[in-house]
C-alpha cells in the first residue's frame, strides 16, 4: 500500500502516523521527497481500510498495490479450482450447462420440463423454489414442496439440482437437499447469509449483485472462503446501467478478468442479464467465446404462461438449438459442451 | 394496466387471453381498434406480473397505470404517517436529527459522543454494532456488547437508539434493545429481513440500495406495511452512478416524490452519500431545504481514529454549527428543527 | 401510439386534445371505459414529442407503440443493407477487420503499422488525426498532415482509411481523403455534425455515445439518412458504469437488438470498451459469436511508447492471432473473415 | 505524480523509464523498497498521460497527485471568479435567476414571457433557437429568428439573454447578439466548439454533460480557458443514472466540490435534471441553500401547448412564489436573491 502525505505534513504527524501502522504490524518505508512525502506498507495489508487512512487530514491519496483478498487470490493458488458436483466438475475443460425455469410451479412442471432440458443437453436443473420478488404480492414460491419437486426431477433424471437460497433458516434443508446453493444477486452483500453457506461445504453460485463491483464480488467470494468452504463459482448475471431496452446489462470483460485474478470458475447467466429470450443465443455463444466454465439459461416449455419471467424463458427447441452451436464454439476454443 | 396488442393478434389468441385475466378476477376491456387491439384491465392488478404478459407473442406493451402498491400509497392514504419513537414524531412539523458514530467502538467513545451529540442538539443516538462490510478481515462491529453499549448511551442521554439489523437471528435483540431499526441500503431487497422485521410494530428506518429505483423501494416499504408494521421511515443515502469523486450520488428529488407517492416519512442520510465529510454541511442544508423529515449524520469525536467511515465523519463542532444553520433554514419552510 | 387519461378528464378537455392531435394528421380513436379514457393515436407519430403530451394535466401516461425512427427501421426495409467501402462490403458474410494505432504519429509509424496489420489480416487501416482528448495539454492528434500519412499508408497497403473526424470545417478533408468517416463517442448526439456527413455519401462510423441509449443510437443514424446518407455502420464501444476496472463495459446485447430494429451494419470496437489489451482477444471472439459484422481493433507495435491509449492496443503477433481463432469462430456460425 | 513498479522491474527498465520522463522535463525521485519501487514525478504532469504509462509492463500503478488542470484550479487563483453580463455579476453575494421558455416559438411568446420572469424577479432570459433534438424529426428551433426574438425581448425588458451554441458556424451571431453562450450537455466535450468559444470573451455557460465525470466537466472549463476566455460559468443539469423516474439525477454535491477545487462560479439546472414541474420548487431550494450561484429555470406560461420540454416547464406564478422562498434561504447562507 502506497500513501502519498501532503507537502504540509508536519515530522511530528508523520512519526503518529507511523507508529500507528506499525501497530498493525506493517513496516513502513518513509520516502521524503521534495514535493512527496510517500509511505509505503509492507506486510498484510488486508485489514487496512483505506477510507480511515483517508480521514487522516495530512494524507493526500492512498493506493492498494495488493489486492485485499488471498483465499480467492490466484497469485496465491496458480491452478484453477475445479468444483465436484456429484462428479460433474465445473471448471475444467467441459463446459457446464445449466437449465430450468425460473420458478418450480408443481411437479410435474419441473419432471416434465428436466426431462425436456436433459434431452437437450444440459448437464444440471436449475428451479426457484424461493423467490425473491420486488412485489409481496407477486408469487414467492413454493418453498419446501418446490425443494421436494427439485429432488423428485432430479431422481427421475440424474441432473444435479440448483436452487436460490434466501435465508439462513432454511440453510439446512438445502445443504440436505440441493446440489448447488445459489446466491442470488440481491443477496451478494448480506453478509450472514455468505457466512452461514461458508459453514457448509456445499457449492455456491454466487451470483454478481445488480450495481457491485468485480472488486466487491471478488470480496463476497473470499467471505464464503474465509469460513472454510472452498467451493464457490461466480455467476454474471448483467449489471444496472441506464440502457432500458435489457433487463441488465450483460458484463462480459468479468470473464478474463476473474480468471487472471482468481483461480475460481466463472458461468454466466444470459436470462437475466437479456431480460428478453430473443437475445438469450447471441449472448450464451459469445459467452461460451470469451471463456466461460458454463451457462444457467431459464428454460420453459410454456413461457407465456410461466408463473415469473415468462418472457427471458427459452422454449426447449430453442435451447437444443443454441447447445448444438454452443458445442462448436467451444471446440475452436479448445473445450467441449 | 392497459396492454397494447400487436396487429396480427388472432380473435382466438385474444379470447384465450381474456379468459386468464378474468380468471385473475379482473375485468377486462378489449378495444378493437383498426390498428391497434387494448386491453383495459380494471381490478386489483397488483398481482399480474408485466413480464409474464409480455411473454405473450401477441402482446406489443404493457402499461401499469395503477401503483402496484396499496398500504404505503398516498391515495388511499392521503394523510402524512407520523412515526412516534419514544414521543418522538418522525414525519411531523420538527424534523428529526440522528447523529453518531458509523461503529460502536466501545462504551466509553459511544457514551462521549451521545453527549456531545445530543448538547449539539441531536434527538436520536445511531451507531453500528453489526458492521456490513465489504471485506471479511474489517472489522465486523462489536455486536451484543455494541448494542449493551448503546443502551448505556440512551440511559444517561436518553437519546433513544438505532442501530442496523443484519440478519433475523438478532431480531429478538433487537426489537428488546433498540428504538429504530435500520435496514441497511445492501439488505433493502432482502425480502426476509422485510417480512421479519414487518411482523414487529418497532419503527423501521429503511434505506434505499445502491442501485434501487424508487419504485422498487417504495415495494420494499410495502412489504414490511403488508406483514403489519406501519412504522416505516424511508431513509435515502445516495445511489451508485458512474462518478468517483464521492462515494454515491444524493438523490434529492426523491423527498418530493415519496412525498407525493407515499404517506411515509423520509430522512436523509449525506454521510454514506458524500463519503466525505466536507460535503456534508452543503447537502444537510439542501436536504432541509428539499423538504426532508431529518438527517442522519456520522459524528465521531476522532475521525482519523475511528474504526469505520472516518472520512466521512463530522467533528462535533462541525455538528453545532450545522444545526444552528438548518434550524434557519428548516424556519424559512415553515418547520422546525 | 396509446395515451392513458386521468379519469377525472372533463370530455371539454378531452375534446380540445383530441382536437390537437387531429390537427397533427393523426387519426384519433378514444376509448371511454369505465376507470380509463384511452387515446388510440394513428398515423405518423414520429413527429409527436411525448413529453409536451404528459405536460398535459389529463394525462397519465403515454405509450409509443411505433418507433419514432423510419430510414433505419428494419420494418420498412426488411433486406440487410451492406455498405460499400471500395470494393470491401460491410455487412454481408464476411467480417471486415479494421485495425491500426490509436493516433498518426507520423509516416514511419502509420505505415510500419499498415504492413503489419495488413500481414495479420486486417481489411482496413484506422489512426487518429483529430483526437478528442479529454484534456487541452494532451496530445490534439497531427491533423491534415496525419490525414496525409494515412493516404500514404492506404496507397502503400491498398488498405482503406478510417479516421474520426470532429468538426464540420474538415468535412471536405475527410470526403477527398478518408474512406470511412468516424463519428466519435462524444459527437453521437452533436446534431450538426450528423447533419453534415449526412449530406455527403461517405460510410460513416457512428460510434455510440458514453451513456446513450439504444434509441438515441438509432436516432441519431436516422439523422444521418434524413439527410440522404445511407451508408451507416453502427460501431459499439462500450458505455460508462459504475464498474471501474474496465474503462467502459461493453454492451454486446446491441449486436443482435440492432440488428432486429434496423437494417444496417454493427461492428465492435473492444478496445475502447476494455481499455486493457489483456481483454481484447476474449471480447473480440464473443463479439463474433454474437453476430458482429466486423471489429475495430486498436493496434500497435511499441505500446509503450505510443502518444495515446497504449494501455489498450495489441501487439500485432497478438493481433494475428486473434484474427485466427476468429476466422474459426466465424465459420462455426456460418460466417467468413 | 507516484508511479509504482511492479516487483520483477529490472533496473534497465526502470533507467530507460526514467529517461523518458526526464525528456519531458520531469524530475524523477527513485524510491526501491523491499517490495516496491516508486517514482515520484515533480514538474508539469499535466501533459502526461496515465494511459501511457499503464502500458509499460513494469507499471503496477500510477496515481495523479496534482491536478491536471491549471487556469481554473482555485490553487493557483484563491478568490472567486465573478462573471460580468452587462453589469450582473455572476458568482458574488447575490445569486443570478435565469428564466424563460425551452424553446422560442415566436416574437409574441418570447416576449410575453420574458415580461412575466421579469416582474417574478428574473435576472436573465433563456430561450433556444437552436435546438439539440433526439429525433431528426422534431421541431429543431427557430435559427437566427429566435436570435433576433429573444433581442427584441432584451430591448424591451433590460434583461440579458442566454441561448445554446451547438455550432461554430453560428458563433458569430452569438457573439454579436447573444450575453451568455450556453455549451449545452450534448457538446461538453465537442472540443472544437470549447476552444472556438475560448477565443471569444463571452460569459460561457458550461453544462455537465449526461454522464461526464466532475473531472472531465473541469477539464472542459480548461480547454475554454486555455484559449483565453476567462468567464466561465458551470451549470450542473443532472446525470445519467439508472433511475427513470426522474429525467436525470441531480447532484448537488458538486456545488462544494466545484467551489473548492476551481474559482469559477456554479449555478443550478433543476428543469432538466428533474424533468418534472413538480419537483423543481424543492429542487430549487435545496440547491440555493447548497450554495449555487444561481438557477436556471425553465418557465412557460402554456405549458401543455410548449413546443418542448412543456412538462418539465414551470407557470410564471409557481416561479414567483419560488423566488420568494429562495430570497429566505438565501439570506439564512448569507446570500442575496
Amino acid at each position: 500500500m502506497i500513501i502519498t502525505l501532503k507537502k504540509e505534513a508536519k515530522p511530528e504527524q508523520i512519526k503518529k502516523l507511523v507508529h500507528r501502522f506499525e501497530n498493525m504490524n506493517l513496516k513502513v518505508t518513509v520516502i521524503y521527497g521534495e514535493n512527496y512525502n510517500v509511505f509505503g506498507l509492507v506486510g498484510d495489508t488486508s485489514k487496512v481500510d483505506e477510507k480511515n487512512i483517508m480521514a487522516n487530514p495530512i494524507v493526500a491519496n492512498v493506493q492498494r498495490v495488493d489486492e485485499p483478498y488471498k483465499l480467492v487470490n490466484r497469485k496465491f493458488h496458480p491452478e484453477d479450482t475445479i468444483v465436484d458436483v456429484n462428479g460433474i466438475k465445473i471448471g475444467g475443460k467441459k463446459l457446464t450447462m445449466i437449465a430450468g425455469p425460473c420458478s418450480v410451479e408443481g411437479k410435474d412442471q419441473i419432471l416434465r420440463i428436466a426431462k425436456e432440458v436433459k434431452k437437450c443437453g444440459a448437464d444440471m436443473l436449475r428451479g426457484g423454489a424461493y423467490k425473491p420478488r420486488t412485489s409481496p404480492y407477486a408469487f414467492q414460491g413454493l418453498g419446501t414442496q418446490g425443494i421436494l419437486d427439485l429432488c423428485q426431477a432430479r431422481k427421475e433424471t440424474g441432473l444435479p439440482i440448483v436452487s436460490e437460497l434466501m435465508a439462513t433458516e432454511h440453510l439446512q434443508e438445502f445443504v440436505e437437499n440441493v446440489d448447488i446453493i445459489q446466491i442470488g444477486a440481491r443477496n451478494m452483500q448480506n453478509f450472514d447469509l455468505l457466512k452461514a453457506v461458508g459453514k457448509t461445504k456445499k457449492p455456491i453460485l454466487l451470483k454478481r449483485g445488480l450495481a457491485n463491483t468485480i472488486n466487491e464480488w471478488i470480496m463476497a467470494a473470499e467471505y464464503i472462503m474465509s469460513e472454510g468452504n472452498p467451493n464457490v463459482i461466480f455467476c454474471e448475471r448483467g449489471i444496472r446501467t441506464f440502457e432500458t431496452m435489457t433487463r441488465n446489462t450483460l458484463d462480459l470483460a468479468v470473464i478474463p478478468i476473474i480468471k487472471s485474478k482468481t483461480h475460481l470458475p466463472i458461468i454466466i447467466d444470459p436470462s437475466h442479464a437479456a431480460g428478453n429470450w430473443k437475445l438469450i443465443e447471441s449472448l450464451s455463444l459469445a459467452s461460451i467465446a470469451a471463456g466461460a466454465d458454463g451457462l444457467i439459461i431459464e428454460v420453459h416449455d410454456n413461457p407465456e404462461c410461466a408463473w415469473s419471467d415468462g418472457d427471458q424463458s427459452l422454449k426447449p427447441e430453442k435451447y437444443a438449438s443454441l447447445i448444438q452451436k454452443g458445442k462448436k464454439i467451444a471446440q475452436v476454443i479448445g473445450r467441449e459442451l
